[in-house]
């Protein structure tokens, strides 16, 4: 199953700069073979399910192992089978509206 | 790696009325051994992370199989290393504040 | 325009104890007329779309009055037009369903 | 208050293509004098709180307009008041880090 997610991490407890450890979490996501976007809020990465989720859940474990006593992210998921679906052609089609 | 979760599904292209398959999910959860407490936007659920994981992963696949094409779906997700958590003492300790 | 929200504040650069800033802001709404509905993680809340929002903004004035250098919110938003909506009715609909 | 915010709209009950009330909610942010940007899976949008709050509500008002009959939208809202933060110091802080 095909998942497009949008992952939000934010890390507890370790004061108030939190880009070290968004940075780890990209390593983890381009590592697992997945191509991370970053935004400023998050990051977009789309793949199989099973990759995806295994993908974040090392994100969870590696940032407890750097330090990190608690973890609160939010994920956005999506899923479809009417047909194939991509984050280019979802960016391709809102863009191709706001011409209009 | 203990997990407390808040799964909001929202499935796409069925129409208005989400009551059934939030219903279907929330049978989904307590089949896994899962303990969901429904509220009026999403659900609580805690557990081991691959059980509820997988959990979240049959309701998509549940959902498609009823026909929802398309299913749009924020998680928030909570792990902590620090010391053991519950969704009980995250309200306790909330409540126990609120008296003073 | 009625708005049925979950709100889910999380307060950085204080530490792993959230309780007191969460309580506080169910204070907040309280005071606001709002009804919150505290969960395990997050507060139900329904009301007028303005009443709502300010007492969101109140919540996020508050806490960094009281010394919160950062805070990240996750906030669902619901709103429709079609029909009346009421938290109470989401979940009876839910509930129902479960039931069969 | 400045606001840096990441908004996902889902429109529900218009079938399974949303793009054209994406690009409607773009358009919106941006006569409201916000420079959103667009991802796959929402859109980044930074300024004072009062400002970017009122061009959300504006959003759902359009979108029910268009005959959208409900909206479900997910928003990640961040406050800091310890120094000045933007967008483009957010991605620059993650990108460096990434580097070592």
């Amino acid at each position: 199953m095909k998942l497009i997610a949008d992952i939000s991490i934010i890390p507890l407890g370790v004061g108030l700069s939190l880009s070290s450890y968004v940075a780890e979490c990209e390593k983890v996501l381009t590592d697992a073979g997945l191509a991370p976007r970053l935004h400023a809020n998050g990051t977009n990465v789309e793949g199989d399910w099973d990759v995806v989720m295994a993908a974040l859940k090392t994100c969870h474990q590696r940032l407890h192992a750097m330090g990190v006593p608690r973890i609160a992210t939010n994920v956005r998921l999506g899923t479809r089978v009417d047909r194939e679906s991509s984050m280019d052609a979802k960016l391709a089609s809102v863009k191709e509206k706001m011409k209009t």
